[in-house]
């Protein structure tokens, strides 16, 4: 065999190659190198999915050993190799480029060559020699890139996006924590920007805890459809050069092996082209964007000023605001927010397109649904982190220009609907805004209100939630 | 009171206006008329939206009544109104534009002002004497257009994405039929439009049908994140000018009145603002359209031709194909669908930007999210049930062609894999390809297999799934 | 031949139907109608549509005349029943769904068929004689649906494009107006909503203007990508079934029936299947949407308050803003503008989609492309029109509030720059903001000017622009 | 001072902090570094980005140093530092993550910080030593991010653009060989998916040359609007700090520096916070993906089979299609282009919801845009010269199979349409279809046309062009 001191020959259906000699991946991996050149973003980018990929293979393995098509010796040095991809060796052999097409087939063969050059190794063999263990043969025995390929980026994703549910979380209670600390600051809530009723700005950031909770459950649900594989249905679903209860087999060992309750689809042909729960996946991580953009928009708006906006809260300073106005500091974390949020919802009207751009048995687009999922989920936990540790957590209330607010605020006339009737409080309304004056002045003035009514009324625990008992009008 | 044959006077705000006699209606609505008039299409264009309205009206009313705010004259007039227009009456007055500024304000008002004046005139009084019964005062007691418009909004959704469970169970049915119909039809399947491995036509269509199940069970979860309501939150959620209890009532009211499970929101004031169930809502009707647009692409692929396409299937003929090339017939309906697919995309970032786009203590963006998610709703139903009895209860399978595609192909020597080996196989494959001839014939030739094995190989329950024991090899 | 009162009896190729009467359509439409049921907007509902239609006949018939076709006589007859169309008659039998598969042959034949009973009438036949005269044969001679309805849509989107650029003009106008009234009102200007420089509220108004303005400029030329049409390549730009010099004859006629620049493409072959111009046009409608969003960000923002928000200008009074909060009035016009904008931002990802899914010789998506290009002018201009009339045009400011922003602000630092140094200024900046004290203040008081410079730096001449001259520092 | 081996200190507004000694960036990129770490994609990734900033530094030193205000040896080394850029050195200095808060503040400190760096140490000072040569005073002076970053991004996309215009070029240029190479080959065109009329493989593939063709037109046009920008505007585009003139010598110099048509925008308060050229740009890159998409979609088509599909063109094989379907060969590249295609559009998303959410003077989500439409130029880029060299210039035509479909097909009775007319071509159609029959043989059995006319008729002259003569009919 013609092999220089630097390379080694590969061969496949097309033809011979050359293969750096220190790589674990083959000429498989090699071709892809070539073909897909485009994002840069290597497989190995996201460290969760060399790992996915390698529990894939190892239960496969397994399977394959139980049902007598592999040798004890194959399988557990297949197995070894799994073990050291899993923890986190090897990554750097994980080389072809995000966007690819084949609909994962480089991938896959990227994780059949590395295993099964390193499983070599174990067995003394050199890498190469694949007569020993082949790539095709061994690794991938009874798979297809089709069932492989999905289960295993869901597999990525299933463990990928418990950062993303830890920093959600920790986020939702450092809001929670700024709830309790604000509880006392009375201030005017907007509606369409224009001043609406008093509330405090504790009910306000609880608000955020709330609609974060809620996305981390919404989250865990959506998750759990990616826990479907179709792991055995092999080229098309029909489960091809399988055994009838190699499927069963497989699963089982992968839910061992991974430590997720992966289970399989009831209807294997459907779930090899199905992208349903990417898309909803992915409509959920959209759904997360939506919300932290909007409450970035809110701090912003609430922290504008400091003299000519509202200025109710300030935001740690993180870096000087401006390379020519002088003192100016700028909410820069929750702009990169928004930003991430912007990022995340344009991914998703990839994710959608590619989706709908599948073809009778397959979706060949599937790369660029997983790298976009991925990539979002790892945008937005580094995101919601930053927004908690460098500015939520530093939060500081303006305690008083919050109350002046309230103080000098037309819409406390809402609350005087109940006692004086709606068409009085228009009156008031109206007439403070013409004059300038104080709507309490003026309730007084007209003896609508006693001062000790006025008072009651104006309790906060009358005025932040329903009313204890009817008024006495 | 200057008031001619065929107007009444009214006042607001803002001043007098003249009102049409004829109209129950008033001064509110008749502004909101003036100010939006850009889609053309007025709220009770969605059938259940004015009902919705008239539910959650007559919840309150109840509430009012049973807290003692409410004479029980005029509650039962009020309720006597919303009855009737619960019962599809009055419909042609609610009039204003879908899109709106105010968040629904002028949707609230039109419906306080319309079952004002039908209750005034049940109560014996004329439209427009208010000081009897007033839109405001009573019939929208202790509610507030932030609390009542999402609350009937997510009820109209609720009862409208009923038809499109409807027409989605109808449409899975339908494909399951012709996923039995077509059980024995063999042919190939197809992996990125290269010929793969074989497969039945009642797979296939198994397959389409699985995946609207799926999504008919995904819809029925989202919808119920939409019977979680803030009613009893009034303007941001703090229940300003509602008593304590008063929610908790309502809403046990609108279950009893919707007969819809609907939950009060545990925090009022994120509940008032939030827009989360929506998005996810949108996101799973987008999901639908991924799906059926996938499924539209794949009949039009598999009834192409019919000479120079795959020509597996025949969708019936619904209209003659062209003006100018005769005999042609063209897959008109699932075209149309496709095109519902787009729009229900396009909806779903119209929703996603409305949703982000919310500050402070409200969206005032929600008329839009509200618009485009019934019109998707209404669309998605309309193609579904078109897409059933108009082309896929009428397919019918060109079996002779399909079995030729398997008989002719390369791909079944992937059947061949277990038997013979992957290095064999891809021999046999490459030959058949140069040559064009049969793979069998190859097979028999070499004597790799005897006829015998061979037929048993190809024996379609060994290629349409799990082979059921090992190979002899 | 059978034949009621009330319908007449037309075939094709699927058989016979009995068709209305009254209807100036024929099977085809009706067929149509049964067929494609989803949106219930017709294709009428877009005025320009019709004609646009009826002048690519026109042009057509004449062509067909010239080179000696068809007779003078069914020519006369055609084109008379065309200019009636043309003038805004018959509109209401054009009535096939806007969503429509089939590339919009239904479209081409709704237009065929009310086209030849009309010029049957003229004739002095009855309609449905078609022996006489023959929607496919006379009407639609040498044309076919994939030349004729994508170059009529062309000269609908171009007619009524006019529309949208009267109303942008209008708002540039209001916009430049308001730039000249509030030339006087200095106020702060704001990056990033925190507190910059100082600038004038005309100098902002000014920019809306021009903003408007690049954008009318660069909509006329992406209009102009319309005006190329494919007519004459018929079925799929091969011109089959035409003759040679028939197409220039045609765009000739057509320029002159329609009086627009229309000009033939030079490769039929992609013209046929093309939506580029479709796409880039729809992207700069989206632009434009993109802008006025932004610009009723601004105007909401700057009209918040009245009391805790910024306040600086005051928004026309369009309608109570409250069913609760008595004496709130909303921005509403700005808010409903928004709304337009985000849903021709989701009917731009509609237009892409469909665009992207043309197949070979021709775009079959081409319908939901037109509805949603055709919608979003519409929408786009009733809002700018009421965007214009209903706010702009009303809209005050509150000046004296504009000028302490200015005077408390500490963003005026900034002036002082190129006078004092960057160090210096930083430093009163950080001082002014600890100790709330003014700008001014601490400058004269550091003795860093004298009060003279400082009010000849305050200048707003000197603030507002470029400074004269030199600083003496 | 305090200063370790391997640190500096350095200082800004928020304190003192400690910077690696070799960094030739400052403390305000440090600081930028620690706040955004979401992507990992710095701003050298694009290698034309710190050239553009440089350029722009260049010509600003330039106009301060014409003016007076900068000494000439100050001038010099910045000068020098930023021609050393321009010659791409120093680019591992540029670390700030693309996603940033603040407006691209860090992105333009990064290059001051760098660039008064290098420059201390051309004028013989030691990097920190700021007193001699400051990044604020003397490399930024009379500029603020809000005009720099605009003008530098621009620049960077126009200048990057450049290889994308190459790319189209060089791919328009291989279709148009493919198409004159297959001019000959006759096969029919499909509408709908069913079978149209014949044409040319050289008339589609030429088709695809124009449409690329007028995409390079149109993107050249586009790429003009970038040239304009609001260098001088500084803060807000009023000018503050800078002098009268200054705008028009700076961005003067940046015409000879760049090499690049530039030129101020009239209305330098709108060009600050202006995304329009953005997103016009941006949807113009989104018009490309459209078609490119749409090209590879077809190639897959028309490459499908080999013996299920319609197998009209072989594409090149780069790599085994399978890991368990020996012999299968995928349409990879085109495959991978759909995908970047997606993308693409996806990022157009992301960009026009950041471009929508500027708030008064300025656009704080520019870092996201640029971000974005950056990457798709470099995407677009990579794939079309991938489609072009791996795909397109190898593609073959199975010329006889191509002529099959013709021969077969009933498509052919359209040309038939002006010698027999429809309802006899009609009658043809339905007949062969039934039968199976050919419709030449149909036509001469039934005597409608001599052997010589249908041979005239069928002519490929004849078919793939308007015709000649008028039919003797």
């Amino acid at each position: 065999m013609n092999r220089t001191e630097n390379v080694r020959i590969e061969s496949d259906l097309l033809g011979e190659r050359e293969v750096p000699a220190e790589a674990y991946y083959g000429i498989q991996t090699l071709r892809a190198l070539e073909n897909f050149n485009i994002t840069g973003v290597p497989i190995s980018h996201f460290p969760n999915l060399p790992p996915a990929l390698a529990m894939v293979k190892k239960a496969c393995a397994l399977a394959n050993r139980d049902l007598g098509h592999l040798d004890a010796d194959k399988a557990d040095a297949i197995c070894q190799a799994c073990d050291e991809v899993i923890a986190g060796e090897l990554h750097e052999h994980f080389v072809v480029d995000m966007i690819q097409g084949g609909a994962g087939t480089s991938t896959n063969m990227n994780a059949n060559e590395v295993i099964a050059n390193r499983a070599l190794e174990i067995l003394g063999y050199r890498r190469g020699d694949y007569e020993h263990l082949h790539p095709n043969i061994h690794v991938n025995m009874a798979q297809s890139t089709n069932d492989v390929y999905p289960t295993a980026v869901r597999l990525a994703m299933v463990l990928k996006h418990e950062r993303l549910i830890e920093a959600a979380s920790a986020l939702q209670a450092a809001f929670a924590a700024k709830g309790l600390a604000f509880k006392g600051v009375l201030k005017m809530g907007r509606t369409q920007l224009q001043d609406a009723v008093p509330m405090s700005l504790g009910q306000e950031f609880n608000g955020f805890a709330t609609t974060i909770g809620e996305d981390i459950a919404r989250l865990k649900e959506m998750a759990s459809l990616l826990r479907e594989i179709n792991l055995g249905g092999t080229a098309i679903g029909t489960g091809i050069t399988a055994e009838e209860g190699y499927a069963e087999i497989a699963v089982s060992h992968l839910r061992a092996v991974s430590g997720e309750e992966v289970v399989l689809a009831t209807d294997l042909v459907e779930a090899t082209s199905d992208m349903g729960a990417f898309v909803i996946f992915s409509g959920m991580l959209r759904r997360i964007a939506v919300k932290i953009s909007k409450i970035c928009n809110d701090l912003r708006l609430m922290s504008s000023g400091p003299k000519c906006g509202l200025n109710e809260i300030n935001l740690p300073e993180k870096q000087p605001g401006s390379s020519i106005m002088p003192g100016k500091v700028n909410p820069v974390i929750p702009e990169a927010v928004n930003q991430v949020a912007f990022t995340v919802i344009g991914n998703d009207v990839t994710v959608t397109m590619a989706a709908e751009a599948g073809q009778l048995q397959l979706n060949v687009m599937e790369p660029v649904i997983v790298y976009k999922i991925l990539e979002s989920v790892q945008y937005l936990a580094a995101a919601l982190q930053s927004l908690r540790k460098d500015c939520v957590e530093g939060i500081t209330a303006n305690e008083e220009i919050c109350r002046a607010y309230v103080d000098n605020s037309i819409g406390i006339v809402t609350a005087l609907n109940p006692y004086i009737g709606y068409k009085n409080t228009t009156r008031i309304a109206r007439q403070a805004l013409k004059t300038g004056r104080r709507v309490a002045d003026l309730v007084l003035e007209e003896k609508i209100l006693t001062q000790e009514e006025l008072d009651e009324v104006m309790k906060p625990e009358n005025m932040l939630m329903p009313r204890r008992s009817k008024p006495s009008g």
